[in-house]
């Protein structure tokens, strides 16, 4: 979808049940062997008292809403932040989502709010993305 | 690292050549299949001439030095937010580098600027980082 | 590290929970698709009752802790031995360590010994590492 | 083959060339990220001038060699000692191979010379390898 076929209120979603070889990969790939999400022994001490997701994967979902969906491919990305707001464990199903939120009229780029929710609908990634639509 | 030990200044990095297996398994793991990261023809007709990198794999780089090396393991991810400044490619040696820039005294949370390099020096991620050192 | 900074009793260790898909990574990489470690039937009906890691999966947590920890990043692996002491199944929690031994004056090489212990303490590979440390 | 069917000088081999994404998946899975295997200026500028393969990985052709072809499937890997004699290069051409050497009476145990060549007949791998073939 190209700037001028996006509306404001528009929204897309993915959702995917996390595993534990997901966070391996993940760990992998980023060298985040962190005991937190490695370890059950250590992360079974811990604060959660289980292995948790690393954050940036959770948060990796957005991309694929904003890459894949809306806007879709083409779509270039220029700035992401977000707030990890809870906990992603071990088979918990994830739901990224995007909202357009505002338009940016001069250089034609959109911000939406994106959020990244688990089963219970707990919000664990709340944060906005600003892209370049497709032309 | 606890809050106390931390001073502003401090920095950690973490290099890694990025491969075309890392960029497939990162879009299996979170769906973003976009034609930009895993198709040669049409990445190769567009903006970049060929593939690149997910900008949130790229990223997700700094949660490693953070959670690895400064703080280090214990530490809590409380937000991070990151502009995508140039792309990457198959191949690219990228460093992911945390600097403490500010602690927040009341929250004994600390501030880092994150960066991620390419082997030419260029910013491709800037940004920053709040975390929760461990105790 | 380098060989003067090393001392007998010096030890470094690396954890990791290891799952189902770190063995079939490993199966794939490897070819070693010995229905111990990748048919739960015929698993179920052999000596460990259950899939079994492989034997120098294990083994390769010793070169991580040598390669990223003690002596570190420049070592190179001269030597290793290994016994294979107990099984190792899905879901373990294996600490390999390794600690300095012996210094080879004449070549300045540090031999460790080394271990990996599951999470109840028991060694399942037992051995020796020789090594050049970095300059 | 079990014990009795197994004569001094039986040999098996398992060739496979060893690429880019076995060395990347292997560092994740083991979680050695060392430099001089991902990091491809900080190698470029080290002893080999390139990345190189884990030591260990080259190594674990050998128990390819012994579980899946002689003795094959139901041998007890006992203990294994290698001597890393030459780098290992992204693309090389790695051939294990296992010859018994030794029939242990008394355990009824056979011991193996096992080595991993090069695609120019190099050894990059040399030792030995007890095994308890299956029943």
């Amino acid at each position: 979808m190209n700037y001028d076929e996006i509306s404001i209120g528009d929204s897309a979603s993915f959702a995917k049940t996390l595993t534990e070889s997901d966070i391996y990969l993940f760990a992998g790939i980023t060298g985040d062997l962190n005991p937190a999400h490695v370890n059950a022994v250590a992360a079974g001490e811990g604060m959660f008292k289980q292995r948790i997701a690393h954050g940036m994967l959770s948060a990796s979902f957005i991309s694929t809403v904003l890459a894949m969906h809306l806007p879709g491919p083409g779509t270039i990305y220029v700035s992401q932040e977000v707030q990890f707001r809870a906990p992603v464990f071990i088979g918990d199903t994830l739901t990224a989502r995007a909202e357009a939120v505002e338009k940016l009229e001069q250089r034609r780029w959109v911000k939406f709010h994106t959020t990244v929710t688990n089963q219970d609908g707990k919000v664990v990634v709340d944060g906005h993305a600003v892209v370049i639509p497709p032309k």
